[in-house]
C-alpha cells in the first residue's frame, strides 16, 4: 500500500476510473493478461454495466470524490488509469461530495472551460495526491494509432487535399480548446466538432454533402492534450457512422489516437471501403490553403 | 451605359444579384426611396419570388455567368450589390455556361474551398470587368449592426465570460475561414459552425446544453472577409432560433454584421427576453483563457 513506484514482483492493483464504451473492458483485459489485479470504478451515467461485469467493480458517481478516493485505497489502488467517455458535467449538476468540494476548489471554476483545463487539472491532483496515473495505452500497447494506412482503400488526390484541409482546421480548433474533429469534403469543411462528439457530428453530415466525392474526418490530438486522460478514440461505431454518412475515409493522429478494438474496425472499414489513415500533423502547413 | 462612376444627377440602374431571405427586397426597397431604379437578377434555388416581386426582376441559374452579364447589362446595370444567402455551389453541379466555365477558370478550383477565397475572387473578378461592387449597407444604411445594448436584457457576468471565450473561438476559426459562428454556454463551447448555417447550428444546441444559465450565440466576420458580398446577417429567424434553443442573447460584430429589419428582430428579442449586444471583437484577448 506505499505509494513506492519502484518495480516490485507483484504489482499493486490498477485502478480504473471508467466511462463509457468499451475501452475500460479492453484496458482491464490487458492488464489482467499481464498478470495484474484490477479494481473498477464505474462512473455513474457513463460507464457499461456489461462492460465492467467480468471484473471486481463497483459505481460512484462522479462528484462523489471522497467515496471514489476511498474505494481506490480499499482495494490497494496506487496507479491509476482514467478511460472512457465521460460527457463533460456542469458546474451546477456535480453535486459533490465533501471531498468533491475541495477538490473542485483546488482545480478552480475555470478549468470547467475548455476540456483539457480540467483534465489536466485533475491528473495533476491525482499525482499531488500520491496516486499514479497512467496512460490507457501503457496498458493496452496495441490501442495506440500506428502511422500510416491500416486499409485496403486508400485516399486519392481529393482525399489527401481535404486531409490536409482539415488539419489546419482542426489544429485551430484545438489551440481554441474546442473539439478534436471535423469533416471536411471537396474543401469545404461540412462540420466542426464540438461537445455532441464524432459520432453526432458525422451523423449531421449526410445532408449537407454535395454530389461527387465523399468527405472525409480528421481527428487530431490537441495541442498539450493531457495525454493520459483524454486521447481521442475511433472503433467500430465511428467507422460506421463515417460510411452512413457517405464519407470516404478517416485520417487520424498517429501515436494521439486510440483505437478500439483495432481489429474489428479496420475489417469493418475494408467491408465498407473506407480508408483509415494514421498521419503526423506536423507535416502539414497552412500553406496548403489557397 | 457608360462605367463612369462619377457623380451623376441620375444615377445609373441599381443591379441585385439576390440570394435567399428578405435583405434583397430591402436593398431594393432602399435604393428605390433613395431615387434609383433597380433591376434584381434572382439565383435560382436561393432567391424568393415573394420577396423579388414588387421589382424589375428575373431568375438565372448560379453557373449561368453569361447570361447574368448580358441581362445586368440589357438593364444599364454598372453598380452591382451581391447579397443574400447563397450554399456555396458544388464544383460539380454549377453546370456552368460558357462564360462560367471561363469564370471558373479565372477564379480558380481552389478558390472552391474556404468562403472568402471564393467570394472575393468573384468580386475582384467582376471589378475588373468594369462593374461596381457596392456594399448592401451602402444602400441600406440602418442594416450595419451598431455597437452596444440593443435590448433591455443585457448580458450579466457568466454571459460575458461566455462571450469573451466565444470572440477566441470564433476568430480561431475565421482564421482558418470556416464558419463565423459558435455557442458557449457557461464556459463550454457548445456548438462550431460550419456550412450547417447559424440557425442550424443553433437548433442543435438544445440537446447539448447543461443546467443552469443558458448559453450565448456569438457570431463574427471572418479576418480579412469580403464586406460587400458576404457579412454575416442577423434577423428575426436567428433571434428565434436562439429563444427555441434557450440561448440568453447573441453577439456580434458591431460594423461587421448586417441586421435584417432591426425594429422586428429587436422587438422580438424584448419579447423573448434576449440580448443583442455589438462588440468589437478587438478588445477580447485570448488571455481571457484559463
Amino acid at each position: 500500500m506505499s505509494a513506492d513506484t519502484g518495480r516490485q514482483t507483484m504489482q499493486p492493483t490498477l485502478g480504473i476510473i471508467a466511462g463509457g464504451g468499451g475501452m475500460p473492458g479492453r484496458v482491464a483485459t490487458a492488464a489482467r493478461a499481464a498478470g495484474r489485479a484490477v479494481f473498477i470504478v464505474g462512473l455513474e451515467g457513463f460507464a457499461e454495466r456489461p462492460v465492467l461485469a467480468p471484473f471486481p467493480h463497483t459505481f460512484a458517481r462522479i462528484g462523489a470524490v471522497g467515496a471514489i478516493r476511498q474505494l481506490l485505497d480499499t482495494n490497494g489502488c496506487r496507479d491509476l488509469v482514467l478511460i472512457g467517455s465521460v460527457r463533460r458535467p456542469s458546474f451546477l449538476d456535480m453535486r459533490p461530495d465533501a471531498e468533491g468540494a475541495k477538490l473542485i476548489a483546488r482545480i478552480g471554476r475555470a478549468a470547467f472551460a475548455g476540456d483539457d483545463g480540467l483534465l489536466g487539472a485533475i491528473v495533476r491532483i491525482l499525482e499531488q495526491d500520491g496516486y499514479k496515473v497512467l496512460a490507457a495505452q501503457d496498458i493496452l500497447r496495441e490501442a495506440l494509432a500506428p502511422s500510416g494506412l491500416l486499409t485496403t482503400a486508400a485516399p486519392d488526390a481529393q482525399a489527401m487535399a481535404d486531409i490536409a484541409r482539415g488539419v489546419v482546421v482542426a489544429r485551430a480548433l484545438g489551440v481554441a480548446d474546442v473539439g478534436q474533429g471535423c469533416v471536411v469534403q471537396q474543401g469545404l469543411v461540412l462540420a466542426v466538432e464540438a461537445v455532441e462528439g464524432t459520432d453526432g457530428m458525422i451523423s449531421r453530415c449526410a445532408p449537407l454533402a454535395r454530389p461527387g466525392p465523399g468527405g472525409v474526418l480528421v481527428k487530431l490530438a490537441k495541442p498539450g492534450q493531457e495525454r493520459r486522460a483524454d486521447l481521442p478514440t475511433i472503433g467500430p461505431s465511428t467507422v460506421q457512422a463515417a460510411h452512413t454518412a457517405g464519407l470516404r475515409g478517416i485520417a487520424f493522429e498517429a501515436g494521439g489516437t486510440l483505437i478500439a478494438d483495432r481489429d474489428a474496425t479496420v475489417a469493418l472499414a475494408d467491408k465498407t471501403g473506407l480508408f483509415l489513415l494514421g498521419i503526423d500533423p506536423g507535416t502539414y502547413t497552412s500553406g496548403e490553403r489557397p
